[in-house]
């Protein structure tokens, strides 16, 4: 098993990475000082229920929990007031008190829901991360959790850090092959703007990561977690040099918006986001290579790096100037200096953004 | 002007206490770096509206200010998830973004509505608090905010620090004259807990207090609101000693739900329980003076001190053992062990708390 710290003073909480780690949740969560006194809340969706529910919530009885469950439907819908409502009904009628904790086990929907049912109920309890896709790497850890508004995504929420974060990678078998690529997209970002050996070492073992070997896993989750680790230790609130976690991300929202998010899955729309910002680069006076190097490694996981044709520009344009790190006539981009390297620029012309959009709608 | 700091470290803030000075919150903002760049939102209720809110947008606006309005319906059912949805939706539409703040001109409703609304909002914006009633020196400081859900008052919420709390004495002349004596049933109870001397202030300026004596007022909620300031900063997540602030909220909340909340007001409630709480004291050897003592002040004030006789005993015992501060048989009580002292005592018998609920529902 690996283990990393997200280092915030007295919020610092680890991350353990293994395979079959997960069938060790009631003693993790006792050496954790959270105790079989107060139920407990696991919070789940559909699919990852039916393969991992039993399972945990038998081994959490047999170490002397009182487990409640909450099964949502799988989907961005479930991240919703009206489900977190739903949530508080089930811990009110469960017993929950403020000893209480809520584990969400799957992916980053699970976890930003759940965690803001965690921070929310009685002001806060405790909570726990048991991420499931590769995605959520990134979702479960730094305690940004979150439900949707019907006119702004994660527009509901609170920055409340886990106890620890469990991943098990043994879980990640029966995720379906688009989450992985999808997955994975989000992963190489980490390298992308920080870390250019992990980036070379990705490049030569995606053959590994597309067939989840557990070992390559473990090792990409470990370099991952602890990228996303390193920014949100010196950036907890999102002031600054967090926003760099956000490369790609500015033309990967507005396309999720303007695709009404169902055609795309976020590692797709980020993917085609992070080319768009590379070609950004280009036209701030950076080699061209980085937009050549991050379309082929994209490429090479199988993703997309091209925007939809269908998708009508002034849509885009008008979904990019709504997105909340636009800022008068000139846009703030997380550009790339080299592969590895990110700087976050606040002078990049919206006519530069529309030319490059149209652009990315060209053949692939 | 008075004023007072609640010292919290870097989340400290003042309480500025006089008459008038609503009218120079655009300056007071601007002190507190609340600038006028991004929109602010305004959260009041239909009374007070009618009375102070054309007055304060016009000066927000003479300020500079961009100014969103919401008025909710007055009363504890605006505390619910899908005004807070409604209040994201004007806050969305509005254009409020990570620099703007929540302003709440109102009582503990709209305190507690707008401040949980300025706490998730975006994951966390800036708040300021106009409490414009008595019983709001509680709610107004101290930075829990919350929602209520069906099953449980309070029960969906965050801890969430004004920017400032801006008392202005004289939006209290238009308070109904009941809401008025369960104000002062409140802010008596600051000193029953922690302060005799302000007790004894308080039972011979009664009548000036029921007058709305501007001086006597100030004077008042500066002590009310310097109690609470003290204890809070103490203990900022109510990890123990901030529970004695519920000084006859015990009893209180359980008549509160057996009545249906629209019988009692909280501050009445409250009344007829530190009558209860001190005739407990009696039970557990303290003096009977302290109950006699803690009745007269209340009568004098106009407040009930017994139990509505129609209500069942049984339902309030029920009541009172799902209270959150019950654990095994025995149950916790905060406790006058003096006028102006308490203790929080774990050990009192349910079958004393029956009796003392008998007695409280005899003649009054
Ligand atoms: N909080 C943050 O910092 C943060 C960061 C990034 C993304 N997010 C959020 O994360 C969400 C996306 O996360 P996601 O991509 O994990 O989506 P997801 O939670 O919707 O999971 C993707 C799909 O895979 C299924 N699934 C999950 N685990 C599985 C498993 N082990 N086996 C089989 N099926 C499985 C799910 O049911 C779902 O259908 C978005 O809501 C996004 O806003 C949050
Ligand atoms: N957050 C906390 O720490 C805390 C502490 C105590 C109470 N509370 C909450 O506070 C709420 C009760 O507060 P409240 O007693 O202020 O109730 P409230 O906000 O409902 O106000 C009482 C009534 O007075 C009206 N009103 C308010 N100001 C007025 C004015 N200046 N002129 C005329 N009418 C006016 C209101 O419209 C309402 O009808 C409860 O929801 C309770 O849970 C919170
Ligand atoms: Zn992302
Ligand atoms: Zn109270």
């Amino acid at each position: 098993m690996k283990q990393l710290t997200v280092d915030l003073g007295e919020r610092s909480y680890p991350i353990y990475i293994g395979e079959g780690i997960i069938s060790g949740l009631a003693a993790t969560l006792a050496n954790h000082k959270i105790g079989t006194k107060s139920p407990i809340l696991v919070v789940t969706d559909e699919n990852v229920a039916k393969f991992y529910l039993a399972q945990v919530k038998d081994s959490l009885e047999a170490g002397g929990y009182r487990v409640a469950t909450a099964v949502v439907a799988p989907g961005e819908k479930s991240k919703s007031l009206a489900v977190l409502e739903d949530m508080i009904t089930v811990a009110l009628e469960a017993g929950l008190d403020r000893s209480s904790a809520v584990i969400a086990i799957g992916g980053g929907v699970v976890g930003d829901l759940a965690g803001f049912v965690a921070a929310s109920y009685m002001r806060g309890i405790r909570f726990v991360q048991i991420p499931t896709t590769i995605l959520a790497h990134d979702s479960s850890v730094g305690g940004k959790v979150a439900v949707n508004h019907r006119l702004a995504k994660n527009v509901i929420g609170a920055f409340h850090q886990p106890e620890f974060v469990l991943y098990d990678t043994a879980t990640l078998k029966t995720l379906p092959e688009r989450e992985i690529r999808a997955g994975l997209s989000e992963l190489v970002k980490e390298g992308f703007i920080w870390d250019r050996e992990f980036v070379e070492w990705f490049d030569a073992n995606t053959d590994k990561l597309l067939a989840l070997d557990s070992e390559a896993l473990a090792h990409a989750l470990y370099i991952g977690c602890g990228v996303k680790a390193t920014v949100v230790s010196q950036d907890e609130r999102e002031g600054g040099l967090r926003a760099i976690l956000n490369l790609g991300h500015t033309i990967g929202h507005a396309l999720e918006a303007v695709s009404g998010y169902d055609e795309l899955l976020h590692g797709e729309a980020i993917a085609i986001g992070m080319v768009g910002a590379a070609m950004l680069s280009e036209k701030l006076g950076n080699p061209g290579s980085i937009a050549v190097e991050t379309e082929r490694i994209l490429r090479k996981l199988g993703l997309p790096v091209r925007i939809p044709s269908h998708l009508d520009t002034d849509a885009i344009m008008s979904a990019l100037m709504h997105d909340k790190k636009f800022k008068e006539g000139t846009m703030v981009f997380i550009i790339p200096t080299a592969i590895g390297e990110v700087e976050i620029n606040s002078n990049v012309s919206s006519v530069w953004v529309r030319e490059i959009v149209e652009r990315l709608k060209g053949e692939a």
